[in-house]
């Protein structure tokens, strides 16, 4: 597993002092560092939040029996889930199986991921079609047991799988994920007999890829399950090292941090150079902006944290977004993710055409050509003063993609105690929630449809 | 052809002065309006700039010939392009064939579009490989003629093609679209036989959806191109009047703008709530960006304007990103797009399972929740004091569809007049093609591959 990170394009020698960080603000970063390593640690030990335990912990042969059991009896898996139930799924698969959006042949040997997260109907029943329900596993996947999405959208597809294989052995072609003893999904798992897998409780739904929520779909789609944590695994023997020079997700932690603090970075484009790594820009996307955006930081003082994670893709979007990262306002810091080896370097013919704009090429290959990109776009970025770090990941493998998720997470955990804020709760959404429950007539929720009804009257008077 | 607009939670009588339009900010506003308006027609009328004639200059009827002729002989249309040579018909094919990401069954009846886009080798190759090239036309797409990524991938895939199909017959399964009399692909096009089609000169890529760009992949889609001109030509019918009760992409411009001078909205999230417009939302991301994404202004004074557009999908980044914009920094603006009637509402069966979680959502349908939650999460933005405002379509087909780009490219282009710059260049990405020119061997390029070498040693230096 080999994951490098340079943030030189990041310092004031490269991009200048009023974009870049001096020396000065560096040094004193450090104990700003190490102090949130050591609050990070505690509360890591003291098991308050479990994400950087889940290597060793999790019940890898449980999982890989049931998907041996059910092998040869699908040719596609239907996951009913959404934000971090479907975020990280999506990531596994666009790495591993993808790439993005081409999803190739499926059969019973190579079977396919179909993720259900919107409650757009037409999306919904297109997929549906999609899909044979007697060669589907259904997973349905919601921390809290409850999620509206998710139950609405299960009780539709729990019902189209009835009708295609019968009551009696549909349970069998359902997997619950959730958490134990807590939430409705649970009690109907137990009363309908789904095989069913938990969350840990102290794991995020953002934090939760390595858990059921990411290793159940991803082994019954073929994924080495093992190898994913093996590479998390060599992320936790780096993240707790003192020394920013070894610990990767500390020192890209205060680079991001200090870059949003004192140079006010307070966008940060995810910018892989890989159709593969696409979905985990959409993962991490999340990960970054539930976690770090937050009204009030620990003392209860109203900050309005964050910075707004974007996520874009190289080299598609130097022709849709690089004019503005180029000149608009200075106001972004870019995290590009570089692989150093691809499977195959998709070579150019080397016959020529008789034209100037395509007889240079020849004979040289894509591969070459969007690296030559990344560095070209790096380069011209730093030209412009606008700060710029690479992770290079060796290979889109299951080992570095495993690594990829656990040194993100860590990097957001350090960043959320440098800001002096808990990471890891999501409060701010609370009051959409419960005026969707009063629109839906959901019981105990009236006030709510009330609070609806006067805040359209507010609009037609004013 | 129904669009309403609502800027209603844009207003400081919804979410205060500090971060709404004050009705004085507004009368002010309307002169800048008018005179926006003014520019922007004699520009066009003096045929600087040319998408608001295109929906009465194009040949359909040479486009609409050409599908009928290819017609059941193919069931795939791969094409190659980038940037607004992309963007724009992967829009079409997501709003009309999608929605994404499921691209359901295909054949000679029925087509698909594979676009080829980025050159990452490994995606390139596995959707050549999902491709029959026997039953392929290749579209081959760029404006200039000469873009490294689309001469480099047509190179291989004519290769592909012309190993499946033969020397003699390949000509006539690709067609190319590019600038007449310009560039090298005009030049190959007319050297093998190519059929071809014409970008008008004064339209750019980010504008260029209603050219044969747009309209010959959807045609060759099955995709009603007529219907979609038609929606365009509604909104001329309205963009030019000085009317702001009337003209909505004038209005539309003219909020955006004053939320962005004066109340600092820096970010413009761009929400679709369906998600056949999510390929929409990032076809806008384009053209935001590039457009108003300057270094300078008309008169040459550094402003480094711009407004950072963010592709979200409702309802899925409630889950994602809705903490981060409802608690985060008070620096966005969102756009949402609702649609009102849906094809199909995917009604939830009315069966109890005994869990009230599920309960209260069976017989409703997601229709209805997916608009209940497009409904809340306005209301609770607008709770938190962040601007809003709502595009309103009647329903997703060709003719709104069509509405919505020319729209949004009226809308664009007030904008940049609002803005006092150019919005139809894109100056800022010249350095990082002439370093990836460098890079690659390319002839004329030298100085630039030693820049990069000076600047590789600059960092080992710092």
């Amino acid at each position: 597993m080999k994951i490098q990170f340079d943030d030189k394009n990041c310092f004031a020698g490269m991009v200048g002092d009023k974009h870049g960080i001096t020396p000065q603000e560096f040094e004193a970063g450090k104990a700003l560092a190490e102090k949130a390593r050591q609050r990070f640690k505690k509360l890591s030990d003291d098991q308050v939040y479990g994400f950087a335990h889940l290597p060793f912990t999790q019940d890898l042969d449980g999982i890989l029996k049931l998907a041996s059991e059910l092998k040869g009896s699908y040719d596609s898996v239907c996951l009913v889930g959404i934000g971090g139930s479907a975020l990280g799924p999506w990531a596994v698969d666009c790495a591993l199986r993808g790439p993005h959006p081409i999803q190739g042949k499926h059969d019973a040997s190579n079977p396919r991921l179909v993720i259900l997260d919107n409650v757009d109907p037409m999306f919904i029943e297109a997929a549906l079609a999609s899909m044979n329900p007697k060669k589907t596993i259904v997973l349905v996947v919601t921390k809290s047991g409850s999620t509206a999405e998710t139950t609405s959208t299960f009780l539709l597809v729990y019902h189209w799988l009835k009708q295609a294989v019968g009551a009696k052995k549909a349970p069998s072609r359902v997997i619950a994920i959730t958490t134990e003893g807590k939430g409705d999904l649970d009690g109907l798992a137990r009363k309908e007999g789904f095989p069913t897998f938990y969350i840990p409780q102290n794991v995020g739904g953002r934090f939760s890829v390595l858990t059921p929520v990411g290793l159940v779909p991803a082994a019954l789609t073929n994924v080495d399950i093992r190898k994913m944590m093996k590479g998390a695994a060599a992320i936790n023997a780096l993240a707790w090292d003192a020394d920013l020079e070894k610990n990767i997700p500390l020192r890209a932690a205060l680079v991001h941090y200090l870059l949003l603090a004192k140079k006010k970075k307070t966008i940060q484009v995810a910018f892989p150079y890989s159709n593969r790594l696409w979905g985990m820009s959409f993962w991490f996307r999340q990960l970054w902006a539930e976690s770090l955006g937050k009204a009030k930081n620990r003392k209860g003082k109203v900050i309005n944290a964050g910075q707004t994670p974007i996520a874009a893709l190289g080299a598609t979007d130097q022709h849709s977004q690089v004019q503005l990262y180029i000149e608009g306002p200075n106001d972004k810091l870019f995290s590009i993710y570089r692989v150093n080896k691809f499977d195959t370097m998709a070579k150019i013919p080397a016959e020529k055409v008789g034209f100037e704009s395509f007889d240079y090429l020849a004979g040289q290959s894509l591969g070459k050509l969007i690296d030559a990109e990344c560095r070209a776009t790096a380069a011209a970025l730093t030209e412009n003063q606008r700060p710029n770090c690479q992770f290079t990941i060796d290979r889109v493998d299951a080992e570095h993609v495993g690594a990829l998720f656990q040194l993100l997470e860590f990097e957001t955990a350090f960043a959320g105690e440098l800001l002096d804020i808990d990471a890891f709760d999501q409060e701010g959404v609370e009051l959409g929630k419960k005026l969707t429950y009063g629109l839906m007539g959901r019981k105990g929720f009236k006030e709510f449809k009330d609070w609806m009804a006067a805040y359209e009257a507010k609009r037609k008077s004013v």
